[in-house]
């Protein structure tokens, strides 16, 4: 799968690019059945909404299911990110967001590459955001809305929200919100919302602005949200945890196209429990760590 | 205006009617424009939003703004109405909902009668919801979601959530929502959201379960929803103030079809500020009352 000029200027214009329905319902459904198996582990690496015991996010599931560590390796998703940043790239974040039927909680408007700068001290962009719908996206079950164009202004001015919901957040004023929409096209485009089909992913920048609302359809939402970080972009230290923040920079090798499909090895060494050390963290970068040592 | 035999079957089959830009822009804004001071003022029929002072509902504003009073007997909403029910009308409520920019929260899955049959008394369904939206309303601003033909099934079960919002409501439990969704359709017209610029107008049955998503976007997405009583239907008992449940069965006598945009003189008793008599309540039904005088 080669990106066509029209893609990669549409990439860089609006921040994002959607192709719906890219794997097929029996790879999709794949993926779904596994996910009552996740959820259900008492793990620090379930977050659950608040006041409820629905997941709101699951990370690391690429360590722990074979389904989602084949998907990590697929070139379906793989190949364009790598083409775009004309770079291998390596699993930075791997999430499976809940926005479960009735219990879905919002998530506020937020750029995610202020947070990989900030925390993690990720040196520069080059990491793309991934979305790939496991359920279909309508109006109604709180779909993803970004502000086209707003990856151009780079990281923006953010405040930690630690109490609107269960997961804190580095997310923008309002008033900026306001004039990245405006200067988007307002009413007539200012925000878009891509919905369709399970198995239809979006690859989008990770300065583009996003949120979504809360899901009170009975419909659940869940999607897994990736990212791929260019090798040489690696964060530079290890202040949140491995589960949520990767740390093994080798290049994804990926599996072949029907590698969802078929029972292709693959290796999960958090299957049996996830180690100790993927809890600790240093708020010293790690290049100063080889120095004073 | 009279309803088409078309719109009438349309009403029983689904519960509601959608009239698109039924006011003009220039009617529209005269209420808008009333909106403010209306919202600044610190009354009890001013609640706010939690841990906000954005305004979630404004009660009674046709006893205070000579606009709203006028919409209060506008013959293009009025009319419809007493044809539904072939009878005279009152008011019961008047509310303007702000569902503001950034700030709007959600309204869960509800029913508005079970509210009036249980607090007021009234003794059957014969009272209409109206809204008229004051804002461009979108799929972005936290638009009103129905299930069509709820209306149907007549009071179902609910439980009073004190919790989720600063608005005490008597929400319906998932399961039934998940079940009246898949009746209704389920993924294809389940679920409908009707959608337009300012002045468009929605009729809808007091039975219809209906809600609305919390609104991040820019823009606010303010709204009249207000209830006509048949008259005969009074409500029984005062248990809620009366700035919420209004007492005065007196039918709706309607100014002439331009009163939005001509002054027509209109009474507006709360003008200058609310009477002690409107927060005083009784659990008796008033009919109760008179025996024991």
């Amino acid at each position: 799968m080669h990106l066509t000029p029209e893609q990669l200027a549409a990439f860089d214009r609006d921040g994002y690019l959607f192709f719906p329905s890219l794997f097929s319902p029996q790879e999709t459904q794949s993926l779904l059945d596994a996910v009552p198996e996740l959820y259900s582990r008492r793990e620090a690496y379930n977050v659950r909404e608040k006041g409820s015991d629905a997941v709101r996010t699951n990370f690391a599931a690429h360590l722990v299911s074979e389904p989602f560590a084949r998907l990590a390796r697929h070139p379906r998703m793989v190949e364009p990110v790598m083409e775009l940043f004309d770079e291998e790239v390596y699993m930075h974040q791997f999430k499976i967001n809940g926005k479960m039927a009735f219990e879905g909680d919002v998530w506020q408007w937020h750029q995610d590459y202020g947070t990989w700068l900030n925390d993690d001290q990720m040196p520069t962009e080059r990491a793309m955001n991934v979305a790939i719908f496991l359920d279909d996206v309508n109006e109604y079950n709180g779909p993803l809305m970004f502000i086209p164009g707003s990856h151009k202004k780079g990281v923006v001015d953010a405040k930690h929200d630690l109490t609107t919901t269960s997961y804190p957040l580095w997310t923008v004023d309002n008033a900026l919100i306001a004039q990245l929409v405006e200067r988007a096209g307002g009413r007539r485009g200012g925000i878009v919302s891509p919905k369709g089909p399970a198995g239809s992913m979006i690859l989008f920048h990770s300065c583009l602005v996003h949120a979504s609302t809360s899901n009170l359809s009975p419909w659940n939402r869940v999607s897994v949200y990736l990212s791929l970080c260019a090798v040489s972009n690696h964060i530079r230290r290890f202040k949140r945890p491995e589960y949520i923040a990767h740390r093994d920079f080798t290049p994804i090798a990926c599996l072949p196209d029907d590698c969802l499909v078929k029972p292709y090895p693959v290796d999960v060494p958090w299957k049996d429990g996830m180690p100790a050390s993927a809890l600790q963290t240093s708020s010293v970068p790690f290049a100063d760590t080889r120095q004073a040592a």
